[in-house]
């Protein structure tokens, strides 16, 4: 099913507005261009609404957040709703500054979303501080263990039921969670987290996943979630003996290149609870 | 006759300065010291005109355009301008907003560019918007190729004609033309269309090469155009099985490190319209 | 000695604020990573201080400098030295503008550094134009050689005596100096130059190194010059035929990847003077 959900990004090629933080933009742009999105980034309020409607998908992260870029986020966010283009947030760092947080649930409050992508402490800090989601249960972990799994699966999916957006939370074992349903994923390599900007690129090409099929945002999501995975076992496997984390970045974008369904299909490894 | 233009390059080291988007703006600089010149970025309007000053050309590239560097483009183009040195424009995403569209526009009505490189749509749009280039036969189709290319080609000396720029219009086929004279230029590999960056990665090695032979702009953007196609096609022959477009953007990189003007001299392939 | 610095980086994974340039920012994130330390960038002033706050370092670049940005360079270096988190100046293109000259001049004259780490022509810029470094010796050389070193190591000692920061001098020859002591390190290859940013990456690199052992300032900051010299000396004879200064990139950050305190001992190439 999920090799499915890849083949539409390659048969659409969805067009996926960007407004991202200036540290990792360059690997977004080209990892939705290896998953066979296109990538545009526009991020002056005076172009955001037109360059949203543009595009199939919005991708909002709040990585190098800056007085002059909020304005666009909240227009393009609010133009996308209204087209009804699917929108991902990736509040990065969501939890570290007083900025970070309040922008993360200003958005949250005034856009609707079809995923938000974060590691388990940047969505606990949205599930405590927002309004709209005040009294989910955020009394899960700081790591998603195999121990801590079924109470993290609850938490997301409560998220995910109070905020109406798919929950993507990643770190050792993601988890994408629906109200109903959670995809927990066991892809990926730990020596993905040596690599800047990984989340970065996944919350891009799941933009480009859910764009390409925007009737299923869940599936879409763990599909691009475990595409990621997928990249990252693939490009570690390929780590010749002088090879770091500046080869492993390369790699796995070249991993996402090749990637079709059927190995996404084969590969990826998941449980529904 | 191209190779010669090349080596000007490799002998000057021409600085340029650029302002550019920063999704591509690290492989701008990276392709700068491969061709041999020295790239340097600077943005603020309090000190665009002075670091164009200590440049050999410039380069105004509007991919993540925004307020407040419009006027810093505009000062440091007028700087150059004033100082005689070479100013190439990278029209990205001109007609995808009103903002890129306006801006692109009034940078062409202050400032005197020795080239406009951009995608066929960039440069139509330019061409029917412009005052002062109304008028120009912007019919052409959306791509060049051999069928369309004898319009696209009295279209582009159209565009040069009227801008007194060169016209640098890059696609399955490129033109780089004069108001009387067009190279149609045959270099290059699709596969480079799925490298973010490329586009921008051209204009700057173009300000490099015509600020290296600031009397020759037509033959110097055309050598630029031709050498970033050849370092495409020697790029892609270097491939491995799991390479995919990271690993390609570094060799393309790569093969601008090793140009010399005998291989661009032989690789080349064009005729003259 | 040196090794026991890089290994406290690997021991202590400090996580270092960077307010720097959007040219090399990446391959600064990446190279932190690399070396055991974590990075986060965050230029608003909005929230500049609480991550710093959060943070064991600081390093702050000028290298695309903006009206924007250079309030939160100042609040966040004074609140690293309130909370006494080591400080890093790289003072990119001092001297090229006044925007750029100045800015430098303020942080120096309002932000205690521990390194201030830049070329020869940047630091001489620094040392004429403070009023708190006036009458500094700068009559030293554009370049430092083996014929002009002691000079040069007289000027650096005599910078840090007046700045009260470790002088951190990189070219053919770095120098490494506090008042009284100075490293002269001979690792590193002239094909670095040709990669951008080589030297914003080690000043980052130097933040983490000084924030893992936050005593020892001049130490640690020489084992990061080291330690970069010698990753470019690796990387270089990692090279193959048909690699260039994109390859180089990553084959340096992929050195510093896997190099240890042992190999640093064994590689690191200098003298005290």
């Amino acid at each position: 099913m999920l090799g499915e959900l890849l083949d539409n990004v390659r048969r659409r090629h969805p067009l996926v507005h960007n407004i991202t933080n200036y540290v990792t933009v360059n690997d977004c742009a080209n990892i939705l261009l290896a998953c066979g999105g296109s990538p545009i980034m526009a991020d002056d309020a005076g172009e955001a609404e037109e360059i949203t409607a543009l595009c199939a998908g919005l991708n909002i992260n709040i990585g190098t957040l800056n007085a002059r870029t909020i304005p666009a986020m909240l227009a393009a966010g609010k133009k996308a709703n209204q087209l009804g283009r699917p929108v991902v947030l990736d509040p990065v760092g969501a939890g570290a500054s007083r900025l970070r947080t309040d922008t993360a649930l200003g958005l949250l409050d005034q856009v609707r979303f079809a995923v938000v992508r974060g590691n388990i402490s940047e969505i606990k800090t949205l599930a405590l501080g927002s309004g709209s989601t005040r009294g989910v249960d955020a009394g899960v972990g700081d790591a998603v263990t195999k121990e801590s799994l079924e109470e993290a699966v609850r938490f997301a999916k409560d998220f995910a039921r109070k905020t109406g957006a798919v929950a993507a939370i990643t770190g050792a074992i993601d988890i994408v969670a629906g109200g109903e349903r959670a995809f927990c994923i066991f892809n990926g390599h730990p020596m993905m987290s040596r690599v800047t900007g990984t989340g970065c690129q996944l919350s891009a090409m799941t933009a480009a996943y859910v764009a390409a099929s925007p009737d299923r945002p869940l599936e879409a999501a763990a599909a691009a979630v475990c595409a990621m995975g997928v990249c990252g076992e693939i490009a570690h496997r390929r780590l010749g003996e002088l090879d770091g984390n500046a080869s492993y970045r390369n790699y796995i974008i070249d991993a996402a290149y090749h990637l079709d369904g059927e190995t996404l299909e084969r590969c990826a490894n998941y449980e529904i609870l």
